[in-house]
């Protein structure tokens, strides 16, 4: 129990070899700092990160360890330098806990990029305690790390966005998504469908392209002006040149996977960005400078405050609710088996069961 | 000889086994058309793209092939519908002749991303007439890729910024070179000679990497603020998350080529841009896309008649002269081969010697 009656408990990775089979685990919680916002959380999101930490596809992880990175729930004690935030408010955390706040990263609102930003899990703080996620009772994190819930979204609906949404929202701000511009969107899931739903409310013209065709209702409803089959020979031929920005969620690559004709069907100065982050040993397929000519490729890391708050602004403001199925924390390692079978519509988003 | 007593001829490749064994062959010219000028041609610069052309580095070329596309010279002729120029402008041509200024890059100034866009040599017009270089005697082209030299700009200083300047001009322009940012220039040579140049008259602090501690005394008088010697071990550690571009002229990759530690030096959303193109068989090293985390890497190919006169109007505005070493026409092979030998300081420009 922490002074405030709030006991830290999540659903842990206690043996590697049994990645979905997550047990209830009691947990340190970050030293509280006057900075600090503590939440107890109602709601967190599934994500394919989570995934990837649970598999060890990103590497050896700490253990016991609770992941889920996609968190809402309500304040239930701030620290005394704390200014945003009071008990009983609604606040979200994404996939970072904290960051140095002094780099020039920081200052420039880009603090998910600062080289001593700290993962909501799997990693150590200063003192030496571990970051747990949100699939867990509460959570601790720098206010600056902590986001406002406008009242008109719900808390099942803000979730997934303070990973998926805010990670795709982040490189269409970035990358100037809007009225005029062609956005492109590379694999329809939890994040892709996101991008779909922030281009449209942004004003571009979306092109959302998927090999499955179980999928292209939904997309249409979503808003997509164009869905392309990428399962049809040559499908990125009558585009090419065409799209201005286009997110990648795709975090498996093939040798054989055609970035080139992806990269193709870019504008003069168009953008591939790739959201996905595969596995440490799975590297892009073999590039050729002139794959480069028209067009740029990069990475995009989360997003910032500063982001968010457009992003849950855009959200209130159009109305865009994300695609989800609701179940209770218990049923993490369900969840986590179906993302990575690919079943999910379009994102889980778990419901606080810890007693 | 055309009807205006201008005979073309130039030192042409004709057995691709002797690729610098260039021999004085008649050509016949573009078919003369409405909106083209033709050129008597005084001065071309040696590029890289001349040594992978004539040694088939990028594909097997036509034959006889005369390259050269760093050209200036006098106008001697205007077609019908010609308004920019008249016999006797002091004019330059660089890396295109022409385009279907039909196209959304045609219209939007880009043209040299134009999918129709005509190369200098080694292409084919509609007619089947096969464009030829700039080491001849003269050359036609279309009046949108003909470039006015202002008067204060010598020809031989204004030749190599037909391709050189301009190629590293173009990104340097578009990802927003100037003062409060940081320009990194990889491999001092024609391109990056000319980006350290160019990047100083636009304000920006100026990081130029090279390997060779004989060219140090020389890119400190062009103007950067700091050379770095890339054979220095873990050099690209302290100036991590630093520059805002990275103009990278290699055009040569190993597997071993640490690209990843040249991201690692850009601050987010930093570009690496290649402007060096390898052959066709020279792939990039593996990458991985947590490389792309921070940044942007993309390719620029020459650029737009806008970009050309701004890049002019620059270089007359602050003296911005290039390092060439002259020589006449007749050195051709001499001057490709030590060129290829990576002998130059910093850009051969040929001087015109047939009779």
């Amino acid at each position: 129990m922490s002074p405030h009656n709030v006991e830290f408990k999540g659903y842990a990775l206690t043996d590697p070899s049994k990645w979905n089979d997550l047990k209830v685990t009691s947990f340190q919680p970050k030293t509280f700092q006057p900075e600090d916002v503590e939440i107890a959380i109602t709601h967190c999101g599934v994500c394919g990160s989570d995934v990837h930490t649970l598999t060890q596809g990103w590497g050896d992880t700490k253990l016991p360890l609770v992941v889920g990175h996609e968190i809402v729930g309500k304040v239930t004690r701030v620290g005394d330098k704390v200014t945003e935030f009071k008990p009983g408010d609604r606040v979200g955390v994404g996939a970072a806990v904290g960051s140095c706040l002094q780099c020039r990263a920081c200052k420039e609102d880009y603090e998910s990029y600062c080289p001593k930003s700290i993962s909501t899990y799997n990693e150590q703080y200063p003192d030496g305690i571990v970051t747990q996620g949100g699939f867990s009772s509460a959570i601790r994190a720098h206010e600056r790390y902590v986001f406002p819930i406008p009242d008109e979204i719900e808390s099942r609906h803000a979730a997934s966005m303070m990973c998926a949404g805010l990670t795709v929202f982040s490189p269409l701000k970035t990358h100037g998504a809007g009225p005029g511009k062609k956005v492109g969107v590379m694999g329809i899931g939890g994040l892709g469908h996101y991008a779909v739903l922030w281009a449209k409310a942004m004003g571009a013209e979306v092109y959302a392209f998927t090999h499955d065709k179980s999928k292209v209702d939904d997309i249409k409803e979503m808003g997509a002006d164009h869905v392309v089959d990428t399962g049809i020979k040559d499908f990125h031929k009558d585009l090419a040149r065409t799209l201005d920005i286009l997110i990648s969620t795709r975090d498996v690559f093939q040798e054989d996977t055609p970035l080139n004709d992806y990269l193709s069907m870019l504008f003069v100065h168009g953008r591939f960005i790739t959201v996905g982050l595969p596995d440490s040993n799975n590297s892009l397929p073999t590039l050729h400078a002139f794959d480069f000519l028209p067009c740029l490729m990069g990475g995009s890391k989360i997003g910032s405050k500063k982001e968010c708050l457009e992003m849950l602004e855009l959200a209130r403001a159009k109305g865009v609710k994300p695609w989800i199925e609701e179940m209770p924390m218990r049923d993490v390692g369900k969840a986590l088996k179906a993302l990575k079978e690919n079943e999910v519509r379009y994102r889980y988003v778990l419901t606080q069961d810890i007693m």
